[in-house]
C-alpha cells in the first residue's frame, strides 16, 4: 500500500471521529499501520481538526522512531504501538474520549452485551482495564497504558471484541483497517449509551443469550458472514 | 401503483430514518408492499445510506423470491415478509436500532402510554416480544423473529399499536404506507425517550386514563378523525 | 397592528419551535392575538412545517369563529382561546410536546425553581394541572384543557409564571408577544431538562431562596429591569 | 495589544459559546482584559448573538467605569471585574448556563476528577460556592457573586482549577486568554456531563488517583508540558 493512501485513510479516520461526535477540542487520535513496510501513520499532537491534512500525519516505525519529523506525533503514540506489536491481526487503532464510553471507563463498569447492536460488532463484554499503578504512571505512562490493555486481552482474540475501556481514562478501539476501526468506535459509543440507560432502568439486567450473541456476530464477521453484498 | 413509485417511497423511508437520527452506520431497513401486484420492495443489505438510490431497492415476492437480483436484500427481509403475510392491513415495515426504543427492547420493558404524544399514534402499551429460543436463533432466525412478533400481536389490531420491541434487539414499526411507518418510527423513538425518563423519575408512574388515550388516538385515526385538513 | 404583521409573527413563532427542537412531526402550535381588533391568528392543523406560510395561518375571533376559512385551525384552538379570554395580559400562546417539559407533565411533577436560569423567566414553580375527568375528555375536551389551566392559575399572575404542564399531555406557554412566548417555550424546555437531572442526582433538593429568585426575575422583568439595552 | 484585537478575541469567545452549545437565547457572557492598558472588554447586555459585532463589545476599566458607552455592559460585569482584580494570572472570564455544569451548580454537587478528560484541564475537584445570603443578593449582588467565588478559591491557584460552579446559578470559567477560557468552558461542560452520568451509575465512585491526575494535568500545563507542537 502506498504511504499516501495510508495517510489519507488515517486522516479520514481522524476526521470521522469528529463528524460522528466522538471527540471535542483536540482530543482523540487515530492511526494505521502498513505491516509489510513496518510503518505506522498517526495524527500529530494538538493540531486543530479543521486544519489537519494528510501531509500532517506523522510516520514512525513500530518502535516509535519518527521517519518524518516535521510535527510531533500524538502523545498517545506509545499506546498505539504497544497494541500493534501485541495484536498482529489489527491494522488501525483509534482513541477517543467519546461521552458514554468514557463514562463507563470512569465508572469502571464493563459493557455487557445487552442487545444485538452490541453483538453485531463485539462478541461479548467490552472489558475495563485495571487502574494503572503509580509506577506505571511515570515516564513510560503511555506505553504502560498499552501494556495494561494487552494484559486485559490475554487469551482473547482482539478482533472478537475490538475495544477496551481504560479505567479512569476512555476507550481504545481497533480494527483491521482505519474504516473498520472508525465503525467500531462509532458503534462502541452507541452500545455504551444504550447500556448505561438499560442498566439504570434495570440494574439486574442480564446479557443476551450466547446463541443470540453468536448468531449476530457471525452474521457480520467470519467465513460464513451473510451481511452486506458479496465481495 | 407503478413499481417506480413504490421504490421511491421505500428509498425515502430509508433515508428518513437517517435524517431523523434513528439509525447509524448501515443499521436499519424499510420496505413497502404492493398488495395487488404481490411485490415487496426493500433496502439492499449493507449499502451505505449516502450511496443509496431507488434503483438499488430489491424487489421480491411475498415468499422472498428475488425478482430483481442485482443486489442482496436486507438481511432482515424474512421478518418483513412474516409481518406482511400475517398483517394484511399494513403496507410498510421499518426496522431501526433507534436509541431509546432499543434501550427499552434491551431492558425488556414495554412502553406504557404515559402521555398524549404516545396516544396520538399508539392506542396502548407498546409490547416486548419474548426472547427467542436457541432453536429459533438458527437457520430460520429472521423468520422466527417475524413469528414471535406475530405471536405477540395475537388478538390485537396491528394498526392500533403499530410497533413492537423485539427483546434484546430493537423496534419493528409498521403502517399503511411508507410515510406512515416513517412517522410511527419517529414518534416511537420520542415516546420511548420520554417513557424512560418518566419511569426513572417516578418508578411507580401509571399510564394515562383510557378515556384520554382513546380521545387522542381517535382524534388522529379512524372514521371520526378531526386532525389535519379535510382530504 | 396590521393582520399581515401578526400572521408573520405567528408563523415565525411556529417555525422557531421547530428550529429550537421543541416539536417533531406536525406537533405543536403557536398563536397570537390582536386585542384591539379581537382577532386570533393560529397555525393550521396538520400542515407540514416546511410548507407553512404566513398566508396559511388561520384567523378567528375570540369565540373560535373562523374569519378566514381556507384551512382548518389547529385542533388545540379551543385551549388557546380559553387562555386569551382568561388572561387579558397575554398576547401569544404556544403549545409544544418538547421532550423534558413533556416528561415532567407525564410524570406530573412540577418544576421547582432550582436555579437562576429558571428565575430569569419564571417567578416560582411551574405547576402541573390536575388530570382531566372522563367528562372533560368528551366533546369539549380542548376547551376543558384550557379551563383546567385557568383553574391552576387562580389567584396567580400568568405573567409571573408564563407556563404550565398539562398532566399527561405537555406544556402550554405564553407571553405578551409571539417573540416572548417563543423565548419562554425555549427556556421552559431547558429548565425542565436541568430540573429532571438535578432531581435525579439529589432527590431532596430544595428550590433556591426567594431572595435569589426575585433578584433574577426582577432583573429581567418589571419596572426596575436592568437587563438588556435601554429601549 | 491593540484594543481591536482584544475586541475580536472577546467576540470570538462569545460566539464560540453559542457554537459549542453552551448558551441559549442571550444567556452567557465572555470578557477579556489587557492588563497593561487596564482595559476590560465584555459582551453588551441582551444583544442577540447573531447580531453581535466586535464594535459592540463594551470597554471598561477595572472598576467598571465604561470607557465606550454606546451599549450597556453585560449585567454580570461586576463578577468578571472581581475575578480580574483577585486573580492577576487570568486574562479572560466566561460565564455560561451550559446544561450539565448548571445542573451540578443547581444540585450544589462539586465535580470530582473521575477521569483524564477532567485531569487534562482541571487539577482537582471543581468546587461549588456557598449560597449567597439575602444581604449579598441586594444592590451589590453581581459583585458579591464575584466575592464568593474568590472566597471559594482562597489558598488555591485559580489556573490549577480554572472554573467554579456558583450555587443555584451556573459556571464561571477563566483562562489566560479568551481562547483558553473558551476551551475550559467547553471541557467543563463535557466533564460535568460525564460526572453526572458516572455518579448516577456508581454513587460511591471515587476520584482517580492523584498520580494519574497530575500526570495528565502536567502533560498539558506547566514547564514540562509535552502535549501539542513545540512553540
Amino acid at each position: 500500500m502506498p504511504l499516501t493512501e495510508l495517510k489519507n485513510a488515517v486522516l479520514e479516520a481522524n476526521l470521522a471521529t469528529v463528524q460522528h461526535g466522538l471527540v471535542i477540542a483536540t482530543f482523540g487520535n487515530a492511526s494505521g499501520i502498513d505491516r509489510g513496510a513496518g510503518r505506522v501513520v498517526i495524527k500529530p499532537s494538538g493540531v486543530p481538526y479543521d486544519q489537519m491534512t494528510a501531509e500532517a500525519m506523522v510516520v514512525t516505525d513500530l518502535n516509535g522512531q519518527v521517519l518524518d519529523n516535521r510535527l510531533r506525533a500524538s502523545s498517545d503514540l506509545g499506546t498505539h504501538l504497544a497494541l500493534y506489536r501485541a495484536f498482529p491481526e489489527i491494522g488501525s487503532v483509534i482513541h477517543t474520549h467519546s461521552t458514554f464510553a468514557t463514562i463507563m471507563a470512569q465508572a469502571m463498569v464493563p459493557i455487557p452485551p445487552f442487545g444485538t447492536t452490541h453483538a453485531d460488532y463485539f462478541r461479548g463484554e467490552i472489558p475495563v482495564t485495571r487502574p494503572l499503578t503509580p509506577d506505571e504512571t511515570g515516564a513510560d505512562y503511555v506505553e504502560a497504558t498499552g501494556a495494561v490493555i494487552v494484559e486485559t486481552f490475554r487469551g482473547r482474540d482482539p478482533l472478537d471484541v475490538p475495544a477496551v475501556l481504560v479505567a479512569g481514562h476512555g476507550p481504545f478501539v481497533w480494527g483491521r483497517t482505519p474504516e473498520e476501526a472508525t465503525l467500531n468506535a462509532l458503534i462502541l459509543e452507541e452500545v455504551a449509551r444504550m447500556a448505561w440507560h438499560a442498566m439504570m432502568l434495570r440494574p439486574a439486567l442480564q446479557p443476551i443469550a450466547t446463541h443470540l450473541l453468536d448468531r449476530h456476530f457471525l452474521r457480520k464477521h467470519g467465513a460464513d458472514a451473510t451481511y452486506g453484498q458479496p465481495s
